[in-house]
């Protein structure tokens, strides 16, 4: 009720107001602010992906520990109600009340939905919870999202991904033509620039398209995931590191409406347990990949570097797609600009106190000396 | 009440069963899980430095919002309730039931206590979370805290400090004898191995010794804390990185017995709250320091990175006294080997996509690209 409804009500009922008062006693305010409320989450990930599933069950945990179980979501994974890369769509339909997805899925909607996950030469981990919660990043995205009925909070973070799997080294910006890559939405648009051939391919079916050679490349998340998946069987040559994702967030979506219709309390019960997941997915993510990595180039794989050269190449690819879309797109502009302001703030700092200190401490690593 | 307790109280409560069931239901559930609750919170921090004061304000904001204001957590700013360092006595005591201090303040009554801040050579933000959160730290640090009847937890970080404020440049070893500085604790220590007289102030006193030549260097946090302190204007050169604080975690001090009697939905609101202030502090330090920096450096500071020469005395220093202590106190051993598997495989990791990224994006940044 808006305030000045309820002074008009207040007005109006002035004769009856004992009654309208006994009424507000007999419903106890307790019951109003914690309601019993069961909501069904869908996963874009499969179970056996459990950093990012666990990313979802870590969220849901703690709403419901949170509230005495009074608020349970149940969390479906990938395929179980929506496929995959359908869960906005299910959130923005109401299928299901919340999703837990990685917002590039959805560059085909509008390539704006990019920012909530990655986009090439980004933010890394710190800068982009800098954005979103300090400089207006989840606002900014969203009053974008409100288009699709969704409301959304970062919800885990794989840091910087790897380059990827390759069956053949990769020297030169001329070895990158032609190569049939697994590589999505934005990043795929840019590196297509380069003579890549980009394939839309689901996690579970790269490995057979990999082993036919129906593709020659492809890129998932980093050493924890990609070992589970089989990569290294198939594919000998390890790139670093993902210069289309400098961190990749997880969003989870609310539908709009059912979200503004929780009680504030519970509102700030899904915030927190956001942050919650938030730094479990990326913690979770920094104790498996280095035990992966470990494995993986125990078992042969070859860790390469791109060169300074594939880089410099695949900046000026991406600025040209930046600058294409800016030309046509407002949102996707507006929030670029917004990213870049964070971006340059954000190396500012970090390459002094930060990246001196990881500097000095990555050399004792690898002289053996920690 | 304990499940053999239970099952003997049923046990006996037999031929009474009905009056206990009577009894069940007259006091309803909803009273007992969320009882009203009015803490107080002792910070260590005055409410001039607002990163570090604001990680109790957000923590204390989330808990009153996710409980609709039954759960009511009042903070005290430095020397309100207790003195700064003064914070764990006041928790332990229950004079308040929590603190929001920084660990290492505690390095005289044990230097097991650090490991909950920060320590020289330790870890950077990253691997902290990964540590606390996924690693046993939190567990390894409430063990030891127990002796104190405190149970903590991760409530805010800094990211990597500054190496702090120097009136003449440090070029060589050989520049730091002599150097009254301000710096306490673990990393005063350390410094003392170089030649440095080191000298423990509280944030409020340094300007004045710097001013009157009473020391001739400080460290505090970095460009944003220090640029209000002004000291820049009492010394010219702003060295980084602070090698004795490759992070430094803020932690959430609760009276152990106080956060054990808590219904377990409020345990679970305070876990949450605790990683949104985690989050807020990282992440408002990022947004703040660049620019602090930029007005720093445009006022005249001028940046000086220590030399390799002097990393690698204080790193040999530092050695020098995790082994001293280790083979006097047990509690200090455990926890440093834990941080020390921790941060192996942390460097392990992040030196490959994480640091390529890193490096390459602040390429761009220097040469004004991005």
């Amino acid at each position: 009720m808006t305030d000045i409804k309820r002074r008009k009500f207040l007005k109006t009922a002035g004769t009856g107001g004992l009654a309208v008062a006994a009424a507000g006693i007999a419903a106890p305010a307790i019951a109003q602010s914690a309601p019993e409320i069961k909501w069904r989450l869908a996963s874009s990930f499969p179970k056996s992906l459990d950093t990012l599933w666990g990313g979802a069950e870590t969220f849901s945990k703690a709403v419901a520990e949170m509230t005495d179980n009074k608020f349970q979501i149940q969390n479906f994974a990938a395929g179980e109600l929506v496929p995959a890369l359908q869960v906005a769509d299910a959130v923005t339909n109401n299928t299901v009340e919340v999703g837990h997805t990685a917002a590039y899925y959805y560059w085909g909607k509008d390539p704006t939905f990019s920012f909530g996950a990655s986009v090439p030469f980004g933010l890394n981990f710190r800068m982009q919870s800098a954005w979103m919660y300090q400089l207006g990043g989840i606002e900014l995205m969203n009053e974008f999202y409100k288009k699709f009925k969704i409301y959304a909070l970062p919800g885990g973070n794989t840091g910087t991904q790897m380059g990827g799997w390759f069956r053949k080294e990769i020297n030169t910006v001329d070895d990158l033509k032609g190569v049939k890559m697994r590589i999505s939405g934005f990043a795929g648009a840019v590196i297509a620039k380069l003579g890549v051939v980009p394939q839309q391919i689901a996690g579970g079916d790269i490995y057979p398209s990999l082993e036919k050679g129906t593709i020659d490349a492809a890129e998932w998340v980093g050493p924890y995931d990609d070992e589970k998946l089989g990569f290294a069987k198939v594919a000998k040559f390890y790139y670093y590191p993902g210069w289309w994702e400098g961190q990749t967030q997880l969003s989870l979506y609310f539908n709009l409406d059912k979200f503004e219709a929780l009680p504030k309390s519970y509102q700030a019960v899904v915030k927190a347990a956001a942050h919650t997941a938030n730094e479990w997915v990326m913690s979770k993510y920094d104790v498996l990949n280095p035990q992966a990595l470990r494995k993986l180039v125990a078992g042969g794989t070859q860790l390469r570097g791109f060169s300074e050269a594939i880089m410099d190449a695949s900046y000026a690819a991406a600025l040209e797609v930046y600058t294409e879309i800016s030309a046509k797109n407002a949102d996707f502009k507006k929030v670029y600009e917004s990213m870049k302001a964070a971006r340059g703030e954000g190396y500012l700092w970090q390459q002094v106190a930060e990246a001196s200190y990881d500097r000095y401490m990555m050399g004792l690593q690898s002289k053996g000396k920690i």
